[in-house]
């Protein structure tokens, strides 16, 4: 293990940190809130704290997969750290477990929360926790990565840790010019999301948080409410959105290059929009009983499937209430997730799409005992490794599953609906559950065992596992 | 498709039917019950209708796994259509589709039932349906082979296709003759389970079925008590027998031969054990405060995980009111299953250590990446085609389960946890699960379509999902 580029690399983000920091303190400005100085001085001990780790220069700068998982864990774990004190300082979450779950659960775009009063809150405060799901929506280090010129041209191992999907497609050669051209591609969906709902009326505010929230597929909301303030046309809107960050960057690369059919032909793009369809018709058809005209219930369902989806896990009807049938829809597609290469979360479609094709070239290779099958993606035949390595982290997810479960259930006596959706939607990256973790319910009432689980599984979710797994093996930490 | 061999083939096993229903008819002529009639028209009609499937002898004898599949799938549902016959003939259960799902739940050794009122049935039919769990636990194709001399040499294909487990040793070289040597363990097992009971005091009648539905791992009591009638010792009995029907079949055949020790070392015999006393120990903890004793939390505690891991399902205790960690435990233990090559269902303890180990390999080359790593298992290295046939068989799992949860939700408008662990329950094979189809409640509630589905599943998860999936290709169908 080289400890010496891992601490060097881990002070640079803490640099960022301070300076991400700096925002909602510029908004505690503007609104006068005396809440400012929690971030000014949580900005100060991140500064202080990366001199430090920055202090010697690492004498040698060749790196392996193995630093790359560890930097973007560690990276990730202290990132919330330094973010939940702000929270704690100005007094606004007096517990730090409480400040802790709520920033890890913004960073990993969960938007799982254990506040009940968002408007009694600090505008600051509220700013902070929607911007770090846009910082923690396409990835911190893809973002210093895109920023600074590092050296020794490894940081393709930090994306790769970093990046959601069975596999980190390279838009073009250099790992630095992909990394910007995701963030511009980001940055302008942003803006325009923006714009687009101040242009229909919402206030400023709540434009840029709500934003942020669907940007990075994070859910938090501004008000108490939650969304069903908002106009049905910005409710649009943001549908529109969530559904658009779902995507596989890799379609809108696709659009701005030569060959913009291409962008349609992306086998993952096509079973991601045809999923959503088909649940939302479905939902549609099932809960129109639930409200006065056709549209209303179409519109619910196409918020509900969107936001679930995508992992956002924005909320405008109180869903645990719906019938059986669209709460199993809603379920499922907690598990099935966005696509790769997005901000959202969940298993991932094109993992579903590989997995079910797998299964479909097993049945195939047992009719046919001699003949040659290949699962097939987007035209070329999918590597066996990576099929294999689909197949495992299917078994790693079910492994932690399981055993958060079980975590969970010692540590509250409760239905077993909330304990499973509890860790379904952490795990996943949505948010909301079902029954005691539902929509119009939060984490607040948990035990403090449960936290800390449910955010290994915020963590373990949005990082893809094995990150956080390799945490946890001691033959990393051992010197060579 | 060889139609003439299948066709040949199913009439072999209609006669073994007509075979298997002169044992209810014995019953009914020594309790003089008229329920008896019922029985001999089924008999008749299983001799008639197997007389003209063999009429015409199929010219070429030789066939594949593709028919090995199709003759087990297809085998199973004339096994279940004919053996429902008596039940509504006898008017017992006068919804074939109730009779149905009771003569499919029997074979498959599920173990859910419909009725509710088991103290006013014939004991003919009590019978016969704990029969049927004594002949679906070691498989009717496997007892077939065990007995007739049938030509070709390619029983290894059906007994393949019958077989639970990640992969089928052949315990001799000859498929006749490890068919025998299974039947041969089995039925001595069946024999002491059946005089220990009677010794202690059991009535007879009880002793027999109680052990076909233990043997079977199947799960049908013959008293509307279900199983609090008896005593704690004949309790102790049943633990003991069910726990050693779900090991895998080689542990005997080792203790049998020359190298007794191996028996031991078998690694997934060790896993199951270990993941037993694991269960049972933190169970006995967890229900401690709702028993008298700690021997009365022990015993009930040890009963509900050995009928749960080796999907039994007989029930001392309604652990539908257990706190929420021993039903989690419960429910997960039944996603486990017993080992492979047992008569216990589920995705097999065998699969489990698969997996996890092939997940950890993943890691280790992680970190890794040059290194030459393997998946071990009885000192031996799982070849690669079985890891990736193990995964695949977990999507494929994970594949049924989700779509039987939404069609279920579809035609039920009930509480989750009882959709998820109907499907759970019936899958696995175990019999019954939480909530609404709990241990003291019962499935004849459900629709029909629900019935189906789950008649599905039950018939799906005994025959380890391929052959009922091949079964749907229309491809399968095509005549060369």
């Amino acid at each position: 293990m080289n400890y010496r580029i891992i601490k060097n690399t881990l002070g640079l983000v803490l640099y960022f940190q301070a300076a991400f920091l700096m925002l909602p303190c510029a908004v505690s400005f503007l609104y006068r809130e005396h809440e400012g100085r929690g971030f000014v001085i949580s900005a100060a001990l991140c500064l202080a704290f990366g001199f430090i780790l920055r202090l010697r220069k690492p004498e040698n700068r060749t790196y392996y997969a193995r630093e790359g998982f560890a930097i973007v864990a560690l990276a990730w774990i202290m990132l919330s750290v330094t973010g939940a004190l702000p929270f704690v300082i100005a007094g606004e979450i007096p517990s730090f477990t409480d400040a802790l779950f709520e920033t890890i659960s913004g960073f990993t775009t969960t938007g799982a929360s254990i506040l009940s009063d968002l408007d009694g809150m600090s505008k600051c405060c509220l700013f902070w926790r929607s911007f770090t799901h846009w910082v923690g929506g396409m990835g911190v280090i893809v973002f210093i990565v895109a920023i600074m010129p590092m050296t020794g041209g490894q940081n393709m191992h930090l994306i790769r840790a970093e990046s959601p999907g069975p596999s980190v497609s390279k838009l073009v050669p250099k790992a630095r010019q992909s990394a910007m051209i995701l963030y511009l591609i980001y940055l302008i969906l942003t803006l325009v999301q923006m714009l687009l709902l101040a242009f229909v009326g919402m206030p400023i505010f709540d434009a840029m948080t709500i934003t942020f929230g669907s940007a990075g597929t994070g859910g938090f909301a501004v008000r108490t409410s939650g969304m069903a303030d908002y106009t049905m046309l910005m409710q649009g809107i943001i549908i529109v959105f969530i559904i658009l960050y779902g995507i596989n960057f890799n379609f809108y690369f696709a659009l701005l290059g030569t060959h913009k059919k291409d962008a349609f032909r992306i086998t993952e793009v096509r079973w991601y929009f045809g999923i959503i369809a088909a649940a939302v018709l479905a939902v549609t058809f099932n809960i129109r009983g639930f409200y006065d005209s056709l549209y209303a219930a179409f519109h619910n369902a196409a918020f509900q499937v969107a936001s679930i989806i995508t992992t956002t896990g924005f909320a405008t009807a109180d869903f645990n209430t719906w019938p059986a049938f669209s709460k199993t829809v809603l379920v499922l597609l907690m598990f099935i997730g966005a696509c790769a290469g997005s901000t959202g979360g969940g298993l991932k479609v094109s993992r579903i799409v590989i997995l079910l094709r797998s299964v479909r070239q097993d049945i195939v290779k047992m009719l046919h005992p001699r003949s040659v099958t290949k699962v097939m993606m987007d035209g070329k035949a999918v590597p066996k490794e990576m099929i294999q390595g689909v197949s495992t982290y299917l078994a790693a997810y079910v492994s932690i599953f399981a055993a958060s479960c079980l975590l969970l259930a010692i540590a509250e006596n409760t239905d077993l609906e909330t304990i499973f959706t509890a860790v379904a939607a952490t795990i996943n990256n949505i948010g909301p559950g079902l029954s005691g973790v539902g929509p119009m319910a939060n984490y607040a009432g948990l035990t403090t065992v449960s936290k800390y689980v449910l955010m290994f599984d915020m963590l373990a979710g949005r990082l893809e596992l094995y990150p956080m797994l390799i945490l946890m093996i001691p033959e990393v930490w051992r010197r060579k």
